[in-house]
């Protein structure tokens, strides 16, 4: 793949765990912010793999890279297949036309980044 | 319910049918958008269901209230329960904290508009 | 038309004179905000018409519905025609998917509110 | 001042409270968006009142009406002044442009409600 | 121009090629999408260098870089000259205020790899 | 700290300065924006510093960078201590949820470019 497209996907999980370890640390709010993340992702009446695929829809439509990255990969995790990630992708198109269409090159990097490109 | 809340939501639906109508007629761009539309909700690697709870996340995100009373309302017709809706709206506020609340609020009043809040 | 959706336009209109005299007294932003507002609309390389129809479909993907209420009126004003306003919300449509159909209805709303439906 | 106005916000106060009432039984993401709503907004190194005003330039520049009103009538119990949340307004206006001058008129109508204005 | 600059801009004209030659293949809702696009763009009641106006101005306030690169280029190829395009660039300042002017150094680099400033 | 994140702040900052000095002589609509900008950060009912954080959390829960890393400066420059600018950062993620947390990495990478984090 692309040397640039995966020096930034490195560079957003470098950076996401230096400032989660910060932040962690100096920010009241953002420790409420993580345990408010454990439930929103946690198996329940939907189970958690469901719950990625609708992070992916929202992260495209509102063009989040590093969202788009983690719940990409969470998603791969749960067992979620490339056709199941290119459709919630789809229904990110849907809800956010031509600029969706840009967040869906970074999500196809990614897929690309966790082998699930043939 | 609220009665103010009711007439809102029948407003939309209103409003959606003759915008429907009038657009289909009128703008070519809208008709592509209408076929993009069936084609990102229909059943295939994720049933109709899984791209229904999508868009209720992302509308809970992006505060389209109009997108949350179609998109729940089609949930439902696909059997998702009250449950799983309340957990795809917590998704949304995951990914749009406090504004993400107040969106949940008008969602909250549609579970209530189609018999889904006991 | 609709009786709500003409009340709405009105008020908005009615808001609009209120809040530009309060915050021309009260707000030196706002005043300065008012001279970038004379700047970006006036006749130059582009002419207004031009300025304006730019502005619809911002409102549009933005979803503004007192901008897209005030740039539709003068697109009008400056002799735009329906067709015209139609495609500028189909630009606008295609920068934002389904939330941008949501917007385009108010949009439907305000050019039959200036009986520029037939 | 203007009645449908006056119930406008009456309603959005209504609906925060059932909802909230709501989600706090039927969701663990909101009960932990609770907490951390009550950690961003209590004193520490900056005041509530700074808080508050932080949070009602972000409500103006993403046009969150109830977080408007919510955060308007917080910043007044700290002890703000009409001519301090104003100039709030004035940095939500530099940062959105014209929508960010549409939010200012619901923010006029709820100083006005709170009886802020002279 | 900033060499920087510049390979941003080609990974970015590299990178779209990329996905839409991978999307068009794999979904079918960018396949609708891509129709839309088209009957977007097309000459009708308005030309489509006014359609492309349209475009940057969206692309400016939503902060859409990749669809600056594009909607610039075509206005370009329309027969746009600069100082239509900055004219088209203050409107989406207008309506989007600093994070406009951000946008709009983005649009600048754009307008230089182009051979478009002097 | 990393040195890509280096870079990319000083990207901004030249960018910034090359684009005001071409947009300042080009753009009558960019030379009112400056305006209203010096209006809305000047001293008057609140101090600059309070009017800086409240720009850093809008900042954050749109996600504008150049305007973190303009905001952040400014901040400290005015006497903004490490700890207050946190809590501005938690007003914008209790406002944004998910997507502000992303952003606050940016932010962190400021206060670290600036000799701000011990």
């Amino acid at each position: 793949m692309d040397p640039s497209a995966r020096e930034k996907i490195e560079e957003i999980i470098r950076l996401r765990k230096k400032a989660h370890s910060f932040y962690s640390k100096n920010s009241k709010v953002y420790e409420a912010f993580s345990e408010m993340e454990r439930r929103a992702y946690s198996d329940g009446a939907l189970p958690k793999k469901s719950k990625e695929l609708i992070a992916i829809g929202i992260s495209l439509a509102t063009n989040c890279e590093s969202c788009m990255e983690w719940h990409i990969k969470q998603a791969i995790d749960c067992g979620a297949v490339t056709d199941e990630i290119i459709e919630a992708i789809g229904v990110g198109i849907e809800m956010s036309g031509g600029p969706g269409t840009v967040a869906a090159r970074f999500a196809m990097n990614i897929l690309e980044f966790y082998g699930n490109l043939s």
